[in-house]
């Protein structure tokens, strides 16, 4: 079934307000689950929402949690999350970000203390939307080990790199840690199918395209090897230290949720420096340059991030956002 | 042979004051050349040096050129390296940011018209010992495709992130966006290995470790496939639009040598929120955790980014670098 998208924000909404939810913050929750649908990011969106639902009836998220500055110097501000709502925290943490880089040309608000934020692309949109470029990311439970060793004690941590376009055409890059996310790994393994490119250890200690294998191991691959595995640690290291919150380390010793974590939020505003029409000369000079590359496949196009969104964008928007049928009557059934 | 350290930069200096370098300009040059050696990088610390006089002979990197601050907004500096000596620019544009964050939490110089910086993690290592978190990474010519295309349309364009122990055990990551350099990919070819992992595509377009097949391509591989191709792409585009400067499209198509670079500094002093000792106990319990992992192969060890040059450090201390005699005997021919 398609639900229109005002629907949809609405009726998460009502079942937000009746989980004691404040208005402002359930409206937040509801318009990023929305947009994360319109977008196409079906998993971090509708999907996703009777998770938060059941993670606030558990009480292990706070539905009257608001985030709080603690700290600050200059345009660095330290945030504590209070452990509300990730993807209202988050919002309200790039939106500050955002203003401190208006004024003053950068802004960055650590936050620790908070909860899953959802989709990580969002911050970027949002960021972008307001003219700003933004790097932001966050820590998770562990999730994928350190390069060479076993057991999983980094977080696949996505990062998000963002540059605004005036046209709104924004390059937004969402980037977890690890090769794969663990529900790409399982959709691979029901449909029978191998991974394009290896994504992890089998059970034997070789790396290997098996999906079913992977999910054996629980070791899932970082993207580069040992790059990644870098990244991912000090993505941590720097989102816990800046925050004063939790590591990955911290987060799987603590909960036996994903819940408690450490992000950084960084805006900086090129028109200070730059006309749009500079910023957007740069960019299309480069994403031109890139799209006239021989397709290694012949017959195929060479995307760059954040230019998928836009179509189903408007697709979703215009016929309304696809949903599984009962996906949409347990949500529904969520409003008691 | 081993020289000391001492007398290597002593001839870097001597024979960049010989160049028309004027004495504080080779003054740093020359230690940073000299530490990277200390620290075991002799590809772009000593074996690295004679091409950097190859460029000053040529005209392509300017001796004088002294970089210069050009816009500010807050703790964002935008500023003209002048085509001067690379590794002098950021080294100063470094300590800069390093400065801005040391008053104001955080600091930003982004540098336009630089030239090659030769070892990325060298300005992290120069943030941390400054008491600074730091993200910084430079732009390249094009030497990678982008995800889907044939031609070389991206950069490897390294980041660094680096992290602060007061012991001076810094956490840093330098990591090129390339899953190999060419000069591994060429030592590899020369030693008759195959790479450790997949590096790159062969001549037929297949992904392979065959180092002398990539060589022949020229199709290096990203670091994690689509996903280094999207963040090399974003890495580079941030740099341009902050600095003003040329974008890796731009470098490809405005020289032949690899000149006219765009930088991103980035500095964070935590000490304005943190005690050293609760930012030390953040890394020691992740880094501890880690490196408590069950090794994947009996008997190894795990190691976090920036472990190794402690050890390397001190012995070249005590005994002198190591260096090729004919590359010494190059050098001290350039005296002249």
């Amino acid at each position: 079934m398609r639900i229109q998208a005002q629907e949809m924000q609405k009726t998460f909404e009502e079942i937000l307000i009746g989980r004691s939810v404040p208005s402002d913050i359930a409206q937040i929750a509801a318009r990023n689950f929305t947009q994360t649908s319109l977008d196409g990011v079906y998993s971090h969106g509708v999907n996703r929402f009777p998770r938060l639902i059941e993670y606030l009836d558990k009480g292990v998220v706070n539905p009257q949690g608001r985030p709080e500055c603690v700290a600050r110097v200059g345009n660095l501000e330290r945030w504590d999350g209070r452990m509300g709502l990730g993807n209202v925290n988050a919002t309200l943490a790039m939106d500050r970000a955002c203003d401190l880089a208006a004024e003053n040309g950068m802004g960055l608000v650590a936050i620790a203390n908070t909860n899953h934020w959802m989709r990580a692309g969002a911050y970027g949109w949002q960021a972008a939307n307001r003219g700003c470029i933004a790097l932001c990311w966050t820590n998770t439970m562990p999730n994928m080990p350190a390069w060479g060793g076993k057991e999983p004690k980094l977080g696949n941590n996505p990062l998000v790199v963002a540059i605004p376009q005036s046209d709104g055409n924004h390059v937004v890059l969402d980037c977890a840690m690890s090769q794969f996310a663990y529900g790409k790994i399982e959709m691979a393994r029901m449909q029978s199918q191998q991974l394009p490119v290896p994504g992890g250890w089998d059970t034997k200690g070789n790396i290997t395209t098996d999906p079913a294998e992977i999910e054996r191991s629980q070791r899932v691959l970082p993207i580069g090897y040992w790059k990644g595995s870098g990244l991912s640690l000090v993505l941590d290291l720097v989102a816990a230290i800046l925050s004063g919150g939790n590591t990955v380390t911290d987060v799987g010793t603590r909960y036996t949720e994903e819940v408690g974590l450490s992000q950084v939020m960084l805006a900086i505003d090129p028109s200070h420096m730059n006309t749009k029409a500079m910023t957007d000369g740069i960019i299309q000079r480069v994403l031109e340059d890139i799209q006239s590359s021989t397709p290694a496949q012949p017959g195929e196009s060479i995307r760059y991030p954040g230019q998928r969104e836009k179509k189903v964008r408007a697709e979703n928007q215009a016929q309304g956002i696809p949903v599984l049928d009962e996906v949409w009557e347990k949500i529904c059934q969520l409003k008691g």
